[in-house]
């Protein structure tokens, strides 16, 4: 029989830049290996790869073609947002055969619903830009990422991301309703459903959300969105150690959970390297504390300010804080908040750091720090443990600064070393290795070791099912 | 090749119900057809069906070892919980080769952590214990069913439930944070995960949830626990129309969203309805209106009665409403709450009556329901729209009660005429036929003609993969 994708495969002189050409038109492809740069590697560096083009498409029916033609001549494809994933799943191998598949040029508003509380947008507009036009529509749409600016709304799905009102609203994944996907045959799934209820069968958005552009495309979504909060009220309080965080998270939850948008733990040194470091921080505190939360209530209705104060004055009381500072005005929140914006950032600062996006279930987390703290500074003495994040999520980015004064080589070189004494102590407290930036290239070959072996297996049933020929971001998850 | 399955299947004198007693215990197998009744019949008697026998496991050991024993033998199951589902989802078909596999002795609590806000237990455990067990741990869970007394958390999940509680705190999906799956072969899939972010791979719990059993059954749930509500107030409120009780939504999400707990649509005709045959019923206004909202918040700060009062002023002086009773009392809340308890019973008391269960998106609620009536009064002069619900989730109970004085059964026959009248216009706004209850044998037939046809396959292909035997819940959903 005629297998027309094996001798599409064979043909030497075929050019697969040539033929997308004709499905996105030719500016709108990209082989020059300058102008691909920003998409061969991410921004830190990390992750680099080769490609044979990058395909720009317009619309989910050029998606839908540039995925057949994939499909029909064996080629791999690398769904890429706005490059700005943490665990090179946006970036592709070395081998140069792979496309790039941007969904930059998908960036347009399908329907703003503010009565029935939706917004659909295509997968290529930046998280950003879904806030703005949420905000235009007198809305609010409460995915916050640092990379908010770059990242897209389809990487964010794709990954599922989580970030600091994640505690209040959700990670992305309970901010959808609907989804278009593009399968790996290059047939469309609409489901771009405004519903909140719907049990019409089973649930297939969830499947491609979190699933790192390994078993479709998403190229449109259904958001939901929310009232604008009309109050808010930030405090940064200083504590004890992780154990009171962990009793002013439960008295909170009780006083004013439904108001609860952040609750972010932020350890002392963290604080010292931002203010050793950072731009413009003073440190919102008399004395220094072991550590602090940084803490903040959003609400539609008036009195939010009095409820934090309440809340502050009653873990007070019960001897839970040691010192706090409330901010209610837009300028004293953004200090308060800067701080907690820079400790990524500067932690380069002070040598090398080796990163993990860990979680554990929330009680644990107290135990968890010092079990981490104790062994990595018995193996590295002097490594300094940086252990900041969403202690109400219990996500903490659990990174590990070089000794002072040690080799910045020599200590990241000892990456896989740390990262497993660290995942050792994870799966203790049945935690997760990857809380919210996924497992890319990065973790994948830590997955097996981590993940339960029929989970495992029916991941790779899904992937063998929905992709057979396995050419949707291929090397990335499994 | 011997084939042992195949080999199995033909031996005529294979005794299922011995085989499994050898599993579970004699007295956990039901064969005598009295005692088997109740789970061959839902209570309502409009699925009836025929079994081999009832197999009642005590362990997720059991349940593996049962459905391993099917797999090699061909034996189809129907997985049982509290036998209250509403579109035969848990009864057997006529064939009386199917095995019930009834969780109902699965009902064990696992573990209690009040502190990470979770809640362990087994499938079979009933959704009122369920709420019982948070409630004693300090904590509440939110989910409420009118059959909450009978209903097991494990069928509120396999069929993903709504109720009154789902504005606030979402459907049985969102509550849940990980599962304990026996597969079609037997395995396990041990995913009773208590982390809120794990980004470890696909999403594999939610392929589960409201698959009503088809693709793996369900025997151990970790849940989300929330705090106490410390407040609630609740109002009564009429309104010109449906729109207006759009209006109040939107006013109502503005100002107090994160406590608005429930918000139902009542037409006069139910409230009609519950005086003439309701038990310790009285209209709570002094005039009639053309519906009513029943609105409740609920939350952890002082001052809820205020802001459900200040609500209702500003919804007042804006027009919105016409009149309003608000309690605060419990006695009064329980009150409010019987009228809306007893819509479903009462309907009973007026003759025939043809259900729906359909969801829209918010916004087109008051013109969907204006085409609906317009339609089916066209169509059966004199018949009564009886339409209540979750208007806060854009999902009705379209029920259509029989004109007066009709024949009921004449009525009742024409169930197929009236459904394809309400589904066509729920088509036309991109709604769901639906919203809460699933598909099971009910709507069975009408999937092919409501669901994107690459969906479909999708779920098509799911089912192939995860039961190539077909053995989980046949001829149910698919």
């Amino acid at each position: 029989m005629f297998n027309k994708a094996e001798a599409l495969k064979k043909l030497p002189s075929i050019n697969v830049s040539a033929q997308l050409a004709a499905i996105v038109g030719q500016k709108n492809i990209i082989t020059d290996h300058v102008a691909m740069a920003n998409y061969l590697s991410e921004p830190r560096g990390l992750f680099q790869g080769r490609a044979a083009c990058v395909v720009r498409p317009g619309s989910t029916a050029e998606v839908a073609a540039i995925v057949a033609f994939c499909a029909e001549t064996g080629t791999k494809i690398v769904p890429q947002g706005g490059n700005t994933g943490l665990v090179g799943g946006q970036t592709p191998s070395e081998r140069g055969d792979e496309i790039i598949l941007s969904l930059g040029r998908m960036d347009k508003v399908r329907e703003v619903d503010p009565a029935s509380n939706t917004l659909i947008v295509e997968a290529g507009m930046t998280l950003a830009q879904v806030r703005a036009e949420a905000e235009n529509a007198g809305r609010y749409f409460p995915l916050s990422l640092p990379a908010a600016a770059f990242c897209t709304i389809g990487g964010n799905l794709a990954t599922n991301a989580g970030g600091t009102a994640a505690i209040a609203y959700g990670v992305a994944r309970d901010l959808v309703l609907g989804l278009e996907v593009v399968l790996a045959d290059g047939q469309i799934l609409s489901d771009l459903s405004k519903l909140k209820k719907n049990n019409t069968g089973y649930d297939l958005k969830n499947i491609f959300i979190g699933s790192e552009g390994t078993l479709g495309i998403i190229t449109a979504v259904v958001l939901k969105l929310f009232p604008k909060p009309r109050a808010m009220a930030t405090a940064f309080v200083g504590l004890a150690d992780p154990h009171a965080a962990l009793r002013l998270l439960n008295l909170a939850r009780e006083r004013v959970d439904h108001e609860l948008k952040t609750f972010e733990l932020i350890p002392r040194i963290a604080v010292d390297f931002v203010l050793a470091h950072g731009e413009a921080a003073r440190d919102p505190l008399l004395a220094p504390h072991t550590c602090y939360v940084l803490l903040e209530l959003a609400g539609q209705s008036k009195g939010v300010d009095e409820r934090l104060r309440g809340l502050i004055e009653a873990a007070h009381e019960r001897g839970i804080i040691a010192e706090a500072a409330v901010a209610v005005l837009p300028d004293a929140r953004k200090d308060l908040w800067r701080i907690r914006q820079q400790i990524s950032d500067v932690q380069a600062c002070e040598g090398g750091s080796i990163k993990h996006d860990v979680s554990v279930p929330i009680a644990d987390v107290p135990a968890f720090l010092e079990e981490v703290e104790r062994a990595v500074t018995e193996r590295i003495p002097g490594a300094r443990l940086v252990a900041f994040g969403h202690l109400g999520d219990g996500n903490i980015h659990c990174n590990v600064s070089q000794p002072i004064g040690a080799d910045e080589a020599a200590f990241v070189a000892r990456w896989d070393e740390v990262n497993e004494i660290v995942h050792a102590i994870v799966a203790d407290h049945g935690g997760s290795i990857s809380a919210e930036h996924g497992i890319g290239r990065l973790k994948r070959a830590l997955l097996p070791r981590v993940k339960d072996p029929v989970a495992l297996e029916l991941m790779r049933t899904l992937k063998r099912t929905l992709d057979p020929q396995g050419i949707l971001n291929p090397g990335k998850v499994l």
